[in-house]
């Protein structure tokens, strides 16, 4: 049986000879982490690599990812078959699952893509949180794992990783544990030059279980990881490691977070660590130690599924309905009666209230809906019928997140990736570049979040351009993999909560104005006419079609009354309504091309925003009514006013390319 | 003379009447803070109404800017001319300088625009950097002032709030005070929901000074605020107070935030505090005593001005021209020289250490540049000849800023903000969503900052998705008053500084590859190719231009190659550098289309990035040789040829384009 000191080495020479093989790889980690990372992979993780994707499994986050080879190593060594030698040795290379960082791939033991620093402990946070919750609704028998994060100093400077820190503390989620590699070290040198705060002390500021030990002694890790296990707080282990560990030239320098290593390093560090088998060859004793610690987690496994095969067949199938991320029955009727009972409505409400108002008429179909929200309650409303979820009452589903929208949507992928939560997080679309960094990491990953936002426009009125968005759609809409819908009314918003529900592929961006939206459509029925992206709302009338008008959301009203007054004057005119322009641009070209009308007519858009992006619907000589630059302080409407985004200015802008081409 | 409790109540009477008349607004902070308020300006500011703009004033910052009354009431009572009590009473009307938030007007005494959580407090701390940088540069007897900042618990639980905690006390920046408003309670209701840290612990574990008080009792603010300025750490007033003090009805409550307000509670103001007097009307003896307050510092600003008119001519003519944000004699021909020498180097460089090289070459002429760096500085190398701004050493123009981006960005604004320095903040461009919310307040408030950007798209290669932009270069192009460039090679790079160092309206985004760009260009004179945005770097030859390649930074080398094959085929084809579309967007008409060529032709653009924007050039028929979706790992020179962004891709799409249309 090989010493756990060789458990260890085995990670640190696969890391090596992958490193040297590409050129290029971040080594500090592997090396400085391998023996935390043996006493939690051979002693505590709960898993099983036949099974990868078994639910109710631990969760391990890597979210100092430029350690990737770490991960890496250790999926090969516990026996996932997905990440065999060949995997190893390509690492870094084109179509090799072993990527530059960690990409998705829970099929193959990677539960999250992590890189960008901090998010990984955020995502971790909301596994946590997911899984406290199911735990509450389903119980110990069906949910019951811890989620485990290994973490840099680089997380920890990180605003994302610092909000984790105190929201953690807050929730108390005792199934949380951080693994904290203490090297002093980052890309600049010593971490003595941009921080000087005591790291441990600041967790326990905040409510943490802080454990400091040495990171190299391997039963010290194991103690440490055996005690925080029992305590109810978030645990963070504090591991004072020797970066690059195992290489004399780099380790405890900067050097030895990503210098180049050459075979000559690789050597001596066979030397060093009394290794003495060729690269990328692991000794059969030591490859069947760590295969014995990848099975150790089966017989629980087995476990679990009798448990889970002796639901009653009711529970069962909630659970592995929710776990599909599918609503549950009734859905669309409510989708549906909700559209028809818009239509009759003599009150107007605000944007936001409509998705609110949608959010709770669908709860009961939803329960496994978690709803995030950065301090805005009261006026985003999506707190309706829910209760808290926090210290005490782990089975409430609304996150009370405080002023942290980073923290927020990347807590929301991280339920996302956990599975069998529907995360939503709620903000104001101002603050939707304070959440960007997550909102791309859930597009890139394909996760299918709701990120919601309120007050999206200049309509937000007084409170200025800080809260008035202009280029944000914009830079929404540039964001692969994102759809982005603005419903116009009450109608419309329905129809996109139906599409944002059936879509599992990836995130989506739902927007509401803060205003009123008075109901554009007159008809709903079954089809759902969002669904396509882009529609014609309203045809022209009384010949060819001279003009089209496109709009979204709020302006979807101003671009009607526009038509009107150019019908009026005997111009036929056609409004269409966008709601989702990434499901138009989805559209064969016989349709687009009928919604956009003759590529001879005059086209106009209508938004409450900058034009960047228009063009690709108005070519280089259609015309478009918005904003050419950020917001001003005043009432909405005499913004709107000012701004000159009115019938008026639709009407004549028409007027005007029709003039041109006459 | 009236007592201070009662110059107290007039801010908060101020506050309360606006608020009543615009129908919206934040009353918590000036009710809340009103006593701190007062102590602070009638007691230690320094500034002067009678010239705002003073070079040596304490800065103040309302990081909590929802609670702009208070500024409002402050800059009128002490006497700045252009708040009147005619601004005051449009309070959030459209052309009110008492906008809804507090919109950056030094000249009216408002240093800052504030609004969006956390970044306030991160603005103070460039402050205070960029006054302890001049401060070591030009003497006491110069520069020696204080940088306030109010600050509420929204702004300390932002992540960017708390990077602002961790690296301020790290610098040990004694003249940066912050006046916390702990009240307890944010917009949800009480601060338990959550958090639950002992907030002013977490400041000292940072390093801060930290002062427990009663907000409300003037002489204990006064007190603190005199042990503050003599303690050697920043210091952190942690005054508790009762939101919305004045108004029994919502004080202390969750309503106290921005509760709706009624002539009623103005009125129940009015007996509670003892104010007999009609809305906006301020007695003679209260303004007065407010007046003389705002007199204080006339003499200070005198002796400063005795001071200055006595600096030797060179200093002072360095002094003012650094305040005026111009670079010192020579740098035009330091460029000039650099692009020359371009031309025969036998070495090529990688993109961003062209930018390294030309920063360092332009190091004497200037003197008041800074750099912040978030943990990247060897692969950006922006570094060279600087030595690093510490506790210690304040002389020193590079602060190492840790893994903190958003911070970065921020003091960046803020050192802007304040004058004097000129701000770089590097990184790599995929992080730029992490530093996005500060470069928008950038953009909105036109200040000068140069935000430095390396590894700019799938070049970066094998640290794979996260680490490559796709989308980021369409997303800030997107933003109102940034200047996006990218440079193809170190001639224009030369030419892209000299914009970036002309360019004083507003901030600009500079992209460099991480991959080595050979120069494209053959000549380079004084004349500054790049200035209007995009040029024909090669025209077609051989009769009427056909085709048209549009490309950017390190496309335009595949432009041109495809340029190659194109015109060996016979068809005329020009290469149009685009370093900078924004300028390119705002030449006249003749320049653009002599620019883009024929509308009958055909035109190609290629970008290592997505589509999205690219039609307003390519109208809805030419063609896009860039990136769908997002990056993968893998070697730079695979991923190009992986996603099909090659010579052969671009020649292939201009002739299926010509094919189309013959």
């Amino acid at each position: 049986m090989p010493a756990p000191s060789t458990l260890a080495n085995a990670i640190r020479m696969l890391a090596i000879d992958a490193i040297v093989r590409a050129t290029e790889g971040h080594q500090g980690v592997p090396l400085g982490m391998a023996e935390i990372a043996t006493a939690l992979y051979t002693r505590h993780l709960r898993f099983d690599p036949a099974d990868p994707t078994w639910p109710d499994r631990d969760r391990v986050v890597l979210s100092n990812g430029h350690g990737s080879m770490l991960l890496y190593a250790l999926l090969y060594l516990t026996g996932y078959a997905a990440i065999d030698l060949a995997q190893i040795r390509s690492f870094r290379e084109l179509g090799s699952r072993c990527e530059g960082h960690p990409e998705i791939a829970p099929q193959h033991g990677i539960e999250v893509t992590t890189g960008p620093l901090g998010q990984g402990i955020a995502n971790a946070l909301g596994m946590a949180v997911a899984e406290a919750f199911l735990n509450a609704r389903f119980g110990d028998g069906l949910v019951r794992h811890t989620t485990y994060a290994f973490v840099g100093d680089g997380c920890l400077q990180e605003g994302v990783g610092q909000e984790m820190i105190s929201l953690a503390g807050h929730l108390r989620l005792s199934r949380l544990i951080l693994l904290w590699d203490d090297n002093r070290i980052t890309d600049d040198g010593s971490t003595e030059l941009s921080i000087s705060e005591d790291v441990a002390e600041r967790f326990r500021v905040a409510g943490w279980h802080v454990i400091e030990l040495d990171g190299h002694d391997i039963d010290a890790v194991d103690a440490a990881l055996r005690e925080a296990r029992q305590d109810p707080r978030p645990s963070l282990l504090a591991c004072r490691t020797v970066i690059a560990k195992g290489i004399a030239r780099l380790q405890g320098q900067r050097g030895g977070h990503s210098a180049r290593l050459y075979p000559e390093d690789a050597a001596a560090a066979r030397d060093l660590l009394g290794w003495p088998h060729a690269p990328f060859e692991m000794p059969e004793a030591v490859l069947e130690a760590w295969r014995a610690a990848g099975r150790r987690g089966a017989p629980e496994r087995a476990a679990w599924k009798t448990r889970r095969d002796a639901l009653a067949p009711d529970v069962r199938a909630d659970f592995e309905r929710e776990l599909a991320g599918e609503p549950g029955p009734g859905w669309r009727e409510t989708l549906l009666a909700y559209k028809r009972a818009a239509l009759g409505r003599s009150d107007v409400p605000a944007g936001i209230l409509i998705s609110a108002e949608i959010n709770a008429a669908l709860a009961a179909a939803l329960p496994q809906r978690m709803v995030g929200c950065a301090d805005l309650e009261a006026p985003t409303g999506h707190k309706r019928g829910l209760r808290a979820f926090d210290a005490r009452d782990r089975s409430g589903a609304y996150v009370h997140c405080g002023v942290r929208e980073h923290l927020m949507g990347a807590m929301a992928n991280g339920m996302a990736a956990h599975g069998g939560v529907m995360p939503l997080a709620v903000t104001y679309l101002a603050f939707a570049d304070y959440e960007r960094p997550a909102m791309r990491m859930a597009a890139l990953m394909r996760l299918p979040v709701k990120f919601v936002f309120s007050h999206d426009s200049i309509g937000v009125g007084k409170n200025g351009p800080t809260h008035q968005p202009v280029e944000i759609l914009a830079s929404l809409r540039a964001m692969p993999n994102m759809l982005v819908m603005r419903p116009a009314d009450a109608v419309e918003a329905a129809e996109c909560w139906e599409i944002a529900l059936e879509h599992r592929e990836g995130p989506v961006s739902m927007v509401f104005a803060r205003q009123a939206l008075p109901c554009v459509r007159d008809e709903a029925s079954q089809d759902n006419r969002s669904r396509r992206g882009a529609y014609v709302l309203a045809e022209a009338q009384g010949g060819h079609r001279e003009v089209t008008l496109l709009a979204t959301g709020s302006e979807v009203a101003v671009a009607l009354h526009a038509r009107a007054s150019l019908q009026a004057s005997g111009v036929p005119t056609a409004v269409i309504s966008m709601p989702c322009c990434e499901r138009f641009d989805a559209q064969d070209a016989g349709y687009r091309a009928a919604v956009l009308g003759p590529s001879d007519g005059v086209r106009v858009a209508v938004e409450a925003a900058v034009r960047f992006g228009w063009e690709r619907y108005l070519g280089v000589c259609g015309g478009f009514v918005g904003m050419r630059g950020f917001g001003a302080s005043g009432p909405a409407d005499a913004l709107y006013m000012h701004f000159d985004i009115t019938p008026q200015a639709v009407a004549a802008e028409a007027r005007r390319l029709l003039a041109e081409r006459a």
